[in-house]
């Protein structure tokens, strides 16, 4: 048997015990895992060291090094993930539906674990101990495949993890081979694998997308917009254009891209160059340059790109349909929103735009599974089947159909 | 532009307006769709000779030419199959969720259209009228992609369909190149296309999930049991298993295989031969050939087969457990059911069997979208995302989140 259908099959296997499990034993154990990882937080930070290495000589950016990098506080801030998700309600066995039928027959429509979930996902290992967590608590096994550059780190912590297992050690699989021939056969792994969920870029996610036979959720990707209305309180709409932006600017839900109204162009560029002074570099059309320095004249590769910087791109608009085609036209159905007084305009563009999450006068940055009261996310959304927006435990669950008889048969 | 990219690009610009209207009028024009096609037997049944004439020139068998018929009754239940959707709740803007957080957002989780639903299906071509209603009251535009079998029935049926549509005709596309590279085109169509439904056989369903690259939703395969437990009511088993299996074998929820334990299997066998007299080809294990007159000796591939016929697979187990593990090995994740006297097993059977629908003491034939109420039915789902079991109208949907404020920003 291969490599990769060994683990599979470990984890369907292992599958059926943990969906049997209660809160208590789920909780139990996530708790173990939690201390096991304080109590080995140097074995940690050794094989972290390793990744950091190798990832020097290999010439990787400060950037993506300080995303790879653990120390005792990052990894104190996964043992508190761990812990609030000990705090979430179990998911599974919720009736969410059913009653009873003419002929007698009872229906529960009952939450259920999804089975085995596979996460492919880059370099931040932190990804490790989060998903494993949530996969857990929602009763499914896991199959992790994170990228090379963090496979020290990787190993050190699914190994902690399943030492503190004991019986439920085959619910996290490690794929040690991260080959891309290996992570292709895992896509195509449906005989043990019900779900994928690419964590990353978007060259990451479309790889999978494509190559992919088992049901993939598509997440993370954020070409978001804020539209600034004719209407348009300006020191409102600066302040969330500026919050959007520059807050945390290498997030999903981080503005990329801004649509202004011709009328209230003049006063809003000119109040966002006081409060930018060039911090965010503007890529924008002909009208956006006589009112604000550029740093291109914008085209169409400009508006559909994510930049995940202190860069975005900005369009002078005519009206809010032209907004609201220009974003269901590059956007990634991700999180949009209208700055605006006119109530007619904040209806038609929340009913207009295709998005997880659609937003009158507030900031992109609040999609996300804790700030939406989920009390955990494994990621964002961004496409229409299963889950749409930031996706929480129950997100991660499906559901089955029990049905309780005295013997009908159908007629 | 390539063909198939233009009907993509009909049904993605079509889809907005469709979107956005409400109820009455969406109901209206499946009225009218309704009266058209009442109003218009004559031409369907003589494009459907055609079909009939080639299919007969192309030695098509008997029961195959019975799918692909249409009739002045036929075409009445499709009449009827509209007027049944009319009569359904429109599902979207109903609000799923939502509230206030504590820094003053108002969310609001909402149902919305999913946007383009491709449906790939074999010769029946009331699907055709099925298919194109559900979706519209969905607020979906729908692209059909039937067998060039019935290519005529199924050109009419939309044309009828699309004239009486106006200014929604874009709302239904029907793909008339019937070639295979045009309907792997379709399959990997994921600008313009969100879901894709195969309906028909098992090679169908499974050459749509290894070529697509858009979601897809897996129906209608269903290798289907009855576990008989040692502690059964012997009537209540074999009347169960005689409906399951013969009241209507070609259907998906009809059993393919029964398991007996052998503490019963004796008297069971001896009821269900006088029930069925050789009606029933079986093949069992050796067990079950000492009981009662089989076909052949069962293997591993009469398990897993799905019959559609007056055929099944049998076999004799030693307790609850083996047949669990029988049934989470072969089934397809369909309909299960226990005939049993015991809560304890009954209720094992429940948590452990992994399918959309999980039966104590009834008939798996029930397992269909009108019989749980759901009034309507897209096809049954086989798999555990986005929708599970029968598929009404609300699994033919999306949500969004609308999110309201008054200039909230992340701290």
């Amino acid at each position: 048997m291969e490599y990769i259908e060994t683990l599979g099959l470990n984890a369907k296997n292992a599958a059926p015990l943990l969906a049997k499990t209660g809160a208590g034993v789920k909780n139990e154990m996530l708790r173990e895992i939690a201390d096991s990882i304080s109590a080995n937080k140097e074995r940690i930070i050794l094989a972290n060291n390793i990744d950091i290495e190798n990832a020097k000589k290999n010439g990787m950016s400060e950037a993506m090094l300080d995303r790879l990098t653990l120390t005792e506080k990052r990894i104190s801030a996964m043992v508190e993930g761990i812990e609030k998700v000990i705090s979430l309600d179990d998911p599974i066995g919720e009736v969410i539906g059913g009653g009873e039928l003419k002929n007698g027959l009872r229906i529960v429509k009952k939450r259920v674990p999804i089975g085995v979930i596979g996460i492919i996902f880059e370099s931040r290992p932190n990804v490790t101990v989060d998903a494993m967590a949530l996969c857990f608590k929602a009763g499914s096994a896991v199959i992790l495949r994170g990228g090379s550059d963090a496979i020290n780190s990787n190993k050190a912590l699914v190994n902690i993890m399943r030492d503190a297992m004991k019986e439920y050690k085959n619910c996290v699989q490690l794929v040690e081979d991260t080959s891309h021939e290996t992570a292709e056969k895992l896509m195509k792994l449906n005989k043990y694998v019900d779900l994928l969920i690419p964590r990353g870029g978007g060259r990451l996610i479309h790889t999978v997308i494509e190559k992919a036979t088992i049901p993939v959720i598509q997440t993370g990707e954020g070409n978001c917009h804020v539209y600034v209305d004719e209407s348009a309180d300006v020191d409102m709409a600066v302040n969330i254009v500026n919050n959007a932006k520059t807050q945390r600017p290498s997030v999903c839900n981080a503005i990329e891209s801004i649509l202004v109204h011709e009328n209230i162009a003049d006063e809003f560029f000119k109040r966002l160059s006081e409060v930018w002074k060039g911090k965010v570099k503007i890529r924008g059309d002909e009208e956006t340059a006589k009112r604000v320095e550029v740093e291109k004249i914008a085209d169409d590769n400009d508006y559909a790109t994510e930049f995940l910087d202190y860069r975005l791109s900005s369009k002078v608009v005519k009206s809010v349909d032209e907004a609201i085609m220009h974003i269901n036209k590059f956007g990634t159905g991700h999180s949009e929103c209208i700055v605006t007084k006119s109530l007619e305009n904040a209806e038609k563009f929340q009913r207009e735009i295709d998005a997880a999450a659609v937003y009158v006068n507030a900031s992109t940055r609040f999609t996300d599974g804790f700030e939406f009261g989920l009390g955990a996310e494994i990621g964002i959304s961004t496409q229409k089947l299963h889950a749409r927006g930031p996706m929480g435990l129950n997100e991660l669950t499906s559901y089955k159909y029990l049905i309780n008889g005295n013997g009908q048969i159908r007629g």
